[in-house]
């Protein structure tokens, strides 16, 4: 299949190279173009500009947040302008309800598909074609779309024909990540403190009930203490955890938990730990309870 | 070895049950003595009294909070005076990190071994004989009760020399299950209210970052809306948060989530579901969210 | 002085009778004109668009909302179009910080003064001419202003040259009125549930450390459990908190209390109550605790 | 009257010192004996133990916590044991709702009378009989009491038979006084980060809707971020807030800004300001949004 794909950051590059790898012709399309040569290398067309990036049957946006795939999509010589009638947008990147729901209009209306199709894992998945993808859009587009989901990840999940309930989806999924690291860290504040070595603590945690890769992950993240370099940053962390509230408020539910994350990065934020792993904010318990900030 | 069990729950009568198919002898005490009877027929010598239970080995309690323990511990005629030198006492319920302590005190004085070695399972697990056991003490009295632990758990965990260690550890992996309620509550209230459906999305967590039996066991009874009969009743995970935040008051660590929890827990109370199994804190989101109340 | 006046609610409506009994020339506009006679009957000229208020040496905005006061300055005939150079807007409705900083910014380049002047006062204090009035910008643009503040409120206090310190300080003080509701609300479900006459108990607490009106007004709806007719309804004391949050989240501060204000909010408006007193947040405790939902 | 006085802390001294000049006999009892001496200089009698304080018609108790009030009144030698048929128990320090039951109970049964009358006011406003008097008893025990109440107080509320509604209500007001500082702090913290001066901006509060003593006093210190030496130490708020949480426990209340407040008095203890005045709790949230810790 011909593919744009923009936006080459650690989790669009991998993903991009498993297309590659899986036969598809991808022309690339990365704002600081440095980030497009390692994947020429592998054997994609540099893209000139994002709408030289929609010559073909599907454009995949891969940004970091709302703002980026407003630009590129409605931006002059934006996707909305450059993609075929009956081409496919699939946005593969974590953007709130509100933005997929304004997508799924803007193309509707254009004549072009459009898929929201966020994934779960970390840089490490993406590059081993190992994503779990959550898919939502028209059935013909989801179609289209599933050889891209096929190259990419592990399994894909389709949640219905609205685009933006795959954008919750994940966004709820990321807040459920979110809560994991809090909870962990709060108990490992606790037990740490009354001397149970943190590592054999979350052996046990890991070996009994919570037997699953969120809790091996950031479990031992937190019982390591190792919060650089950040595999997803802080800020990110913040983003994510504001997309689940805005959810909320649209939907008017509310998410108490998530409050108290809002409140958690941004104290890990102003106390200067913007840059380290979402995973510190775990750390923040241990400080609290008279330790040292994460770092 | 000759074993005096005390408290014939769901949980300990299932324990009880497969230390005689372990081929121990065992005494059993209940407070209601219609309890006894059951596990008399699987073989099982009934007790006619607390310290009638203490003549073996080993004494075990199972029972449904500190006061119970304490009860049967320091009472007249209790484990304290009728357990022999040398014994040791096995506190398998959750208690909570103060009890631990003075059960430790108390029992080293009269020349008895303690150990703290509560469980982490449901009745499930407890008559499979596929417990959890975190277990905590002084090496010898490990050593003398770890056939115990073979019989009735698929694994232990041992912690360190100070039972209160156990105790906290398991407290904290009670907390940790609530707040995968709640956190898991919230996030359905979420993208049920959009429209996804419960047991789709729970496939999609379980199949992914959060594949773990605290998400398919919970995750279940949240996505089916079923508090009736209760594993494990509201009042009875009221209690265990309050066991944290007790923890975390003598330790000086704040615990927020543990804080939202203690009020989910009086609210759910409050509003008539002390009664419901724990999980229906997760529904109270819904409720709020425009829903039903959980029943 | 000639002063143009847009947005003529509840609050609008009373400001601009006391503007011209002051001896202002008034030119009244609103979106839906009925509003408009009555204070045509006072003595105001009727505007026939938002380029027709802003003839005179000040146009003032009292709207319900950041998009509501950006379509009024930033929409084709707008303020920014229509108002003379020199001449000044005064925004006296609670809007973001971040909206101030914009029309601060685009009234500079324009060459008009920008008053950031929100006030504190339910209708009845506005009827009086009691307001509080919060007000900050350009010493001369201030000093314009004040004949208005004169005329409409008791007192003013001018925080310094930014105007968005204005909105911030009157966004905090809505804040801490919605933190008195609930923290009230909480005590009051607490000391009504033990039998105590909660109209006694608020006489108690303002006869005492807590003898201000802010106790007085809100402890009275609580008491008495009245919150039809709305005197701020629901919908915008969550705007209002939402105002907190975002500005905690442009300047990085962490605010638990406005957190929990938003999910009781939420929690609110999902159960029906948007449209009552925004003090009906106090009586979610009291539902909470077993009592009846606020009506 | 003749009255005994147990309990001669910073309050209590005062209070007794009130109770001499206004004519009462008064016998002074203290655990450590040097705080006895000052008084015994104002008229006082030195009682030899807590049987010899309780000859009179009266005895008062003004102790840190539960555990104090506990030893005086069941100990060996106690109020329990020595006071005559008829006298009156007056407890007047801040005491659980859980141990004003226990009270009134093992009083009635004794033949005693029993009123719990907790006060509000700081060390200033007892030593200017000044204090705020919420009385709860049979009307006859408060009637023989209330010369007492005149003697140090400027105002006596009577909520009232059962002594236990008292304790929550000055619970509860403590409670509220918490709230007061949590919420101005995480004020203060937003706009004092975005430059506002802190001191005007109290001025204009309490020019306002939050003109009165608890916001004067607890916004002055926090203004001037002064947190020594402590009228009312840290630990004592902490203190106070688990009353409040354990009447709500009782009562079925959820409670969640006293949650939120019992988490940041652990976090101010364990970060080593445990003896700073409890306000210091109202600057946590300007440290966590990039300040300096409370000192």
């Amino acid at each position: 299949m011909r593919i744009g794909f923009i936006g080459l950051g650690n989790m669009g590059a991998a993903m991009a190279a498993n297309l590659l790898k899986a036969g598809h012709e991808v022309t690339a399309y990365n704002r600081s173009a440095d980030k497009v040569a390692p994947l020429v290398a592998q054997g994609a067309r540099a893209a000139t500009s994002v709408a030289d990036a929609c010559q073909g049957d599907i454009v995949i946006t891969m940004l970091a947040n709302d703002d980026a795939v407003e630009a590129v999509t409605f931006g002059a010589d934006g996707i909305l302008a450059g993609l075929s009638a009956g081409a496919v947008h699939v946005s593969s990147s974590t953007i709130s309800v509100a933005l997929a729901e304004r997508l799924t209009a803007a193309h509707s209306e254009a004549g072009h598909g459009f898929v929201s199709a966020p994934v779960f894992g970390r840089p490490e998945a993406a590059a081993a074609a190992k994503l779990f993808v959550v898919a939502a859009g028209k059935s013909a587009a989801v179609a289209t779309a599933s050889p891209i989901f096929d190259a990419i990840g592990q399994r894909t999940f389709v949640v219905g024909e609205a685009p933006e309930a795959a954008s919750l989806v994940k966004i709820s999924g990321n807040f459920l990540i979110a809560s994991v690291i809090e909870s962990l860290g709060e108990a490992m504040a606790l037990v740490g403190k009354a001397g149970v070595d943190k590592q054999q603590y979350l052996e046990l945690l890991t070996s009994t009930l919570f037997d699953a890769p969120v809790y091996r992950t950031y479990g031992g993240l937190l019982a390591r203490e190792t919060f650089t370099p950040a595999g997803f940053a802080a800020t990110l962390g913040l983003k994510d955890v504001k997309l689940a509230l805005s959810a909320g408020e649209q939907l008017q539910v509310p998410l108490p938990v998530a409050s108290l994350l809002r409140d958690r990065f941004l104290t890990l934020l102003a106390t200067g730990g913007g840059d380290l792993d979402w995973s510190a904010v775990g750390a923040l318990s241990a400080w609290e309870a008279g330790g040292k900030p994460p770092a």
